[in-house]
């Protein structure tokens, strides 16, 4: 048995912040004690004077090696997991898909092979419903008994992940039966397909193009749209990368009137804008994703609504393509681009320094990254909080660390950062995954196959 | 040259009530004068000392023998407007229908050759969009030309009416650009669907199930999604039956952004309810319509929009089935039923009581059931006021007589009336349409043919 | 008698825009007719073919001769009624002051000795209350007796106006019970005298810190609490010149709710801003009055409002005071500045402007500028419409003529305009009062004396 | 030194449920251990198996011996706070008043020597403002620096604790400079008398009436009042006592758009009604409070905004005046009913009911009982959780026992209960206060003088 003691550091959970020595054991948290009152021997001990001692991020929205219009996503499980565990992250809940005419069980199984051995973090499943039908309804209550406790139904990408919302109803209607929580790629995927026809009819093939076709208020329409069916269905609903302050608006009212919506959203949406979408010679490419980058004007509500906790989660829909060879596919025709951006290593540093911006207080900080996204997937108690008994995974953070965040130095398998030259204040240190290191002092001590699939319990925000 | 004139009445329009004598010529208003101070003279004098002298009744909405289900609304063009006329009606606005795979012209011509010749009173045409494609959206420019200026499409009836959210879009771009209003019947049908085939699973066959499965909140969602779509396409938007009181939330909330969205509700959502969806005996199928009547507490709802003019207009879709042989179509399978109800003879009537209940003032009235119907769709000036120069269409109003409601008083051809012994206060006495008697003394005076198709220009309601 | 005959103008009042000929009798209006439908011959004929025949306009809110901190408003009400019907304007309704410690009667006949004889037009008063006490409350009654009908309260001026919240709550109860109508100056005043002393106590004595110290939450506030404080008391509030959007918004949401709550702004508020307040030399004196100008970006909510029917009513506030000698006083402490800004000439063509620039239709002019003010405090059927029966109080107004507002031409009593240079296009060219010329072809041809005190009924604008 | 060891309990904090052993040291939480993780002995062991291990309530709004209308408050220090004991109570914040023309530090002076010595439980003081003036802002610094760091003031009670908008503005003027958070009893006292006049006059002197003249509409309008006069103070507010739906709105809308607007309610307005006022043979006098109790129909909007964090806090405002000679004081005149009610002992039983009737969650109970209240008076850290370093102020509760309140069982110092009867599920068995046992295996084992005066820090609650 090793113990490992963590000694002096100020221990930041949701709830509290408290200078307290951390004691771990079998890999999972023992004790915590006030300084000077113990006589904890350990066989290793990791000075924190100075230093933020937190639980590792949960990032609740990534897509390693994901196929988008015949290439996949650059970040494979060994790479993008090694890369979150760089950025303090310790915990990735990744999306399964069901390919239309298959079975969740198949798409499933897919993914559990995709990963398997691979990690170097702890790994759990969305699954993705491309096709609702009675068939799959079934399924869903077997997968929530595995772990797998959460669907994710797209009102976007007709002909691809685009469900209506009959289908979209009988999916929270089970929901409502057997825990699981719908999430909702909530922009109207009918809509701006008509709006994409347009644009490249007009000769409008930029990549800015894209946010222009994808409007706020249909991201906001389809959001308004899946919380009147969750509320029929007598179901929670969780929307997914939350970009338009319409939206947030929509959210708002929902949650004013104690209706269980949650919304997500994600860093890019919080520091990037459609100024990057309008970079010159295709570079806006790099930032094409879904629900698009919105005006800067945007971002002001994607803040308040984290302080009001009507955006409960911040996720990164981790999903990079390489500008050369993938984003380039959509050179002349932007809807040709692979929709998705890197992000899963620098999470929580942007979000801490949203706290040094003044965005955000520090134990918020750690309840949107870490403990909610736990909490609401079902994985707290283990994941996303200090506290005896928890998965001892944790990050030793030094707030007062600069970095510069570069493709030149950072962890992701793609061959740019979205973030390219940006200074921040604050940087991961050591991390520990149940117990072991990943990373200590800035060194990769971790190894593919650590990290372990977690299965899920329901939703555990609610009630 | 018939010169008629009306002395001594109270003339009341949308904006004034005054005591004024009323000179027709040529069809048309004349001229107005202050009592006592002109010497005219005339063919014939009608004395309205006591009464009313109010425009004639312009009913925005009605169905007359259309097609549903295998039957046929019971009224046709003949009986359904002299029905009209004995309700103080001169204008009514029916609905022609495309049929899936025809042109608008062809469902045009079909609805010309029903109403040809037949009418009583004057009448125009909306067109029902069931298949929008690229030759529709051209012949929607046509029909703006020749005075069909309005185009309903429906989220509800999948399979039937139902146009998805990228062909609404078109035609709200399409109207954007040609002056068109588009109509919507908002209720999420893909969703209705669902509920009503789990509700008839569970054996809820009762035309009562018929209100609960199409939810408040679905005319809610869809409601708002029209509006979105709307304001994407830069369009106006018109919705018909509103009778959720959380649909005219939504009327509100976009309306208090400016933004061009109009609202009808019925007589039926203002005076009838749940209540009756749940007679006994099937006879809960008289009341079958959609968007379905609702509990009772929306009618405040209604009521209040109609003040604020969130609601501007209130028609009736008018669409009567016989009890004996049409709704009976539906025992066993409320989703049988044919959907719709008679109410073109009562609406002066009913809303009238409305005056005298204190819902509304009398220049409200007139406002909703006359004026604002008229500028809507484009026929104000000639339709909806008693002013120089409009079509004489008027109506002598005895406030003071007291009616009951009744099929075996009623002119409508349907064999029972939704207001079965209501006793109401006012009745029309004579009615004009272009000078020419109707109605006189409560006499039917008038005859099939009369009444011309009038063709209409655009929404006058706007700018 | 004399006959006066109107013909070929385009007739246009609240609720129609009609081509029609106007014959007036005994100063009133005797009939329309459409043109070339009768043989009518009379002593004068004006021909208003291109021309608009509009009712005069109808200026609810002005202050001839007002006292205000030791001097008084430079318009008497002979100056100020012939400025009024230069602008359009035939009916003013006046502020009568109660002095604290003083009746309403004593108050009230000062100002009809002020007015009596003096007139061009005709005019009405409303009541000030400086002093809200049990005998006060009693003479309320008489005054709506005697066509006095509107009270206006203050929640500003701590010291003068003031009224404490029990004591506007009283008045409200005696408004509720006698049909009188309570006009509310909405700021908070204790609030905002304290912010004054703050900020002459720092050196801001320019006026443009008269701007910045009344501040727009302020307003808002007092707006809300007198909406409240009419709704406990059962009786409707109307809330002079309205000018920050926060305010409007206060007024929206009470409306949204059906509560009979009113408001006014005038055109210094969609025309002018703070920037106005912030020329230099001193000039921005100009522009001070209370409620204050705001930032340019208010004026969409008002214009919004105005479209919306959330605003009901523009006045003037006409209350000028010379820049020499009078807005002089308040050189070094804006806190003296004389309070008021001319306008009653302005407001006709300024609202003529707005529906040039597409802020408003042509009949929403004449509704806010003739018709609901005469229906808001008890003078419809005489004023505001163009009807039989009605005073023939007529306008013909050029909408094509351009002109340039300029205290070099304008007939104020005030050394400068507050739109000095503005070009605008429509112009006044003759105007009628109960059927004689005070305006014949842009000469005045009427006299002191001509205009008459018109009592008023209560409010016709409720039910 | 004494070692207090609680073993097998389920520690509840307001964001974890941890089954922990908790390890008590020189009145400090020293450790928190994993069970069988650790081996530590201890003096005292507690056995707290099946039993939560929460942190000491923190009630922050009581009047122990306050003066009101010629009598005091019943329970003093003394008998309040060891009642505060038996209900799970371990820091309660009371409120020293400054009397008119007094200096504050005299009220704090008499407020300390009434509570030095006899407290059974630590206790803090706020300030209660009656006279703001220039002497009183500047001992505003001095309070915030030794401890008292918050300010009520009153929008109700004219001539007694009264301030004017003007006073309220310097007062949060000064607050938003020192850290001091601004309190208020938000309701129109100056509406409210005129309306306690007018009934007394009409002969409504039931208790009863008290509720009818306390108007929502005047809660939620100074409620709306106070938030703006905060905002342009650029101060936070924290309302007390919110009782109104109406009321609960305007917080909503103040935080909806990231305002620092903070409010409190209380159990009876959770539980109680206007039934309870309106209880026969003057009974109804014992639940007279201000503001009042609500019809019932409130409760949802108050359990809604706890839920929603739109109330952040659950304080008793225990004010107990016995029925007999006290209450009595009012009969023939509700205005002359002590105003009050006693709670202090109840407040976490009936708080864990809601927990067990599904309002609130676990986390939430703790979060608005213990810790933000803590934190939202500078407590935080020593009080409102459970964490190495806090005070241990920890209570073992027995959420399976059964209680039934009531007068002859409650230990506070009056003669009945506001809950006489109710039958609530679970129950305090133990409670230590800085690590000693004041409450033991339900025994009272604590003693006047434990408890410490315990200066706060300014809000925590913020950034």
């Amino acid at each position: 048995m090793t113990r490992t003691l963590i000694t002096g550091g100020l221990v930041i959970t949701a709830a509290d912040e408290v200078h307290a020595d951390v004691l771990i054991e079998h890999g999972r948290i023992a004790a915590l004690a006030a300084p000077g009152t113990h006589e904890w021997t350990a066989d290793r001990v990791i000075d924190a004077a100075q230093k933020y001692v937190i639980p590792g991020g949960v990032d609740a929205h990534t897509h390693m090696e994901m196929p988008f219009g015949g290439t996949y996503a650059s970040d494979t499980f060994e790479t993008g997991t090694r890369a979150a565990a760089w950025g303090g992250t310790t915990t990735i809940i990744d999306f399964a898909i069901q390919n239309r005419g298959h079975s969740l069980r198949e798409g499933l199984d897919t993914w559990h092979a995709k990963a398997d051995g691979k990690c170097a973090i702890d790994y759990a499943f969305h699954m993705i419903l491309s096709d609702v039908n009675e068939h799959v309804l079934k399924e869903m209550d077997l997968l929530v008994g595995e772990g797998v406790s959460s669907f994710k139904l797209f009102t976007a990408y007709p002909g691809v992940f685009f469900s209506d919302d009959g289908q979209i109803l009988r999916a929270m209607q089970k929901a409502a039966t057997n825990g699981g929580l719908i999430m909702t790629h909530a922009e109207n995927g009918l809509a701006i397909d008509v709006l994409v026809e347009q644009a490249l009819a007009r000769g409008e093939t930029d990549p800015r193009y894209h946010g222009e076709v994808r409007k706020a208020l249909l991201e906001a329409e389809a959001t308004h749209r899946v919380i009147k069916l969750a509320q029929v269905a007598g179901a929670p609903v969780y929307v997914v990368h939350v970009s338009a302050q319409e939206a947030v608006a929509e959210l708002t009212r929902a949650r004013d009137a104690d209706l269980p919506v949650f919304g997500e959203t994600c860093p890019q949406y919080l520091f990037l804008s459609t100024d990057n979408l309008a970079e010159p010679d295709f570079e806006g490419a790099k930032y094409v994703c879904s629900t698009p980058l919105r005006p800067r004007e945007h971002q002001a509500a994607l803040w308040r609504g984290l302080r009001t906790n009507d955006l409960q989660v911040v996720s990164t829909d981790h999903c990079p393509f390489c500008f050369v060879g993938q984003k380039e596919l959509g050179r002349g025709d932007f809807s040709k681009i692979p929709n998705g951006m890197p992000g899963v290593e620098n999470r929580m540093d942007l979000l801490h320094q949203a706290v040094v911006d003044g965005h955000l207080t520090r134990r918020r900080w750690i309840e949107i990254a870490c403990a909610t996204p736990a909490r609401m997937f079902g994985l707290y108690g283990r994941k996303g909080t200090i506290a005896p008994g928890a998965d001892a995974d944790v990050v030793i953070y030094d707030p007062h660390a600069e970095q510069v965040l570069s493709a030149a130095t950072h962890h992701m398998n793609v061959d740019y950062s979205a973030y390219e030259g940006k200074r921040v204040t604050g940087r991961v240190e050591t991390v520990l995954s149940r117990g072991e290191f990943v990373i200590e002092q800035r060194e990769f001590t971790g190894h593919a196959g650590h990290g372990a699939y977690t299965p899920r319990s329901t939703c555990q925000y609610l009630g």
